[in-house]
């Protein structure tokens, strides 16, 4: 990055991670206590957004009314607070650069002149799945993984995921802000020749204190969500891992059975 | 998790980030001081190694004579360290879950009794990129981000990935340990019809004090890697979002030589 004068300050794009304050980063935590300002939304969750001093938070997120904050707005103001010398850290759910739009605010600031620098986050669409023992990959299982929205963003565009072309790789697909299109591109993936029976796992929250986790095929998932009643922010993750849940659950309540039977020498 | 003996130890499958030290997380480094041994291979680097006292480490990656260890020795050495009441760390480079076998440590652990937990890491599949002011997601050039390996861990089976798929998703492919294999996989994803000039970055040793990164196309970057001498561990980038890296540097250089140009108005 480039020399700039004293009176500019410096814009930090950090990941805050799934939720739970405790998997931020040492560097995003150190960060949050040397801001002058932090932009944020909803996305980083009560517990992270709660620990930071009320007087240094800006929401740029949902306005009151339903409205969304454009991105020029928070790009505007991202380069004004700098401009005015402040330290900025520009808060985001998750990984700032999966589904974040921090690419675009990067090159916003390049193009301005700030000095930007992103910090990498923990993404939801790996550990959502890892906090409810779901690996996204698994040498058995899936030799791949692949990402993708369910737009239900809707500063986000309805730009055409390819379904067909990711069931064909044979590996996960973990979906980001599914939950409402869930009938869609479930039916989309049985339609590109999916095994109906493929696991299918819905996890929402995760890793706030409130998170829940419903199980599933692609063929049932969808009556599932609505019986447990799960709500967006919810990942979906699609493949044989998503089975992996279950396997550990029995092998632990097996052990946990013989556990209870006294005198019992070793786990089933 | 079940209730366990307290001559029962846990075992925690934590990922230790890129390399960086200060992009592990706020658990990841409190665990590490808590713990009485830590599992380890080469993949976490030097920096993190180094911060963690000798006695308390056991390196389970490659052996003297190039052989590595078997992931039966690591899953037996968990089991066994548990039972002795040890509170074990097992350190994994990037995400335990992501190309990182802790899906089958974990049912190991479960299998046998043992209560585990998955601390996610940053995977350097998405902050490789990132620091490189590479992001793997973008609203105008990519909608989707799928990750794979080049299976340059021999330990990894050479279970086939469907290139032609995920050249047809149309979204970004990062590989991870993908340098050696980096001929075939170029030349599959233009024989599935990929655009020869699609933008190609490596990054070598990702967010390590001596990263590298280099940059081509998908015709041109099997030379690039040879002139840089790109070695692994490094992370392959393929996609538009590849080209993000250079326009941010364009910006930054036009500024700076705006900046060196005393007296003017604006950045270009």
């Amino acid at each position: 990055m480039s020399e700039q004068s004293e009176t500019v300050g410096r814009v930090y794009l950090v990941g805050s991670g799934p939720g739970d304050p405790d998997l931020m980063t040492l560097k995003a935590a150190r960060l949050l206590e040397e801001a002058d300002v932090v932009l944020h939304d909803k996305l980083p969750g009560p517990e992270i957004l709660g620990q930071i001093p009320e007087e240094k938070r800006e929401d740029v997120g949902k306005r009151a009314g339903g409205e969304w904050t454009p991105q020029e707005y928070t790009n505007r103001r991202l380069v004004e607070l700098a401009r005015e010398g402040k330290t900025v850290v520009r808060l985001k759910g998750g990984d700032p650069f999966v589904f974040g739009r921090g690419g675009e605010e990067l090159e916003h600031l390049a193009e301005a002149g700030i000095p930007a620098e992103v910090v990498p986050g923990i993404t939801s669409a790996i550990a959502g799945p890892a906090v409810a023992d779901i690996p996204v990959t698994h040498r058995d299982h899936a030799s791949s993984v692949s990402f993708v929205t369910g737009h239900e963003d809707p500063t986000k565009d309805e730009s055409a995921v390819n379904w067909h072309a990711l069931a064909a790789t044979g590996g996960t697909i973990v979906v980001l802000m599914g939950v409402g299109k869930l009938p869609q591109y479930t039916a989309e993936l049985r339609d590109a020749g999916m095994d109906p029976d493929t696991p299918v796992a819905l996890v929402e929250r995760a890793t706030w204190p409130d998170m829940r986790v419903a199980c599933g095929t692609l063929d049932t998932i969808v009556d599932v969500r609505d019986e447990a009643g799960i709500e967006p922010p919810a990942i979906t993750v699609i493949g044989e891992v998503a089975g992996t849940r279950d396997r550990v659950r029995q092998f632990l309540e097996t052990q946990s059975a013989t556990d209870r039977r006294e005198g019992a020498d070793d786990a089933e």
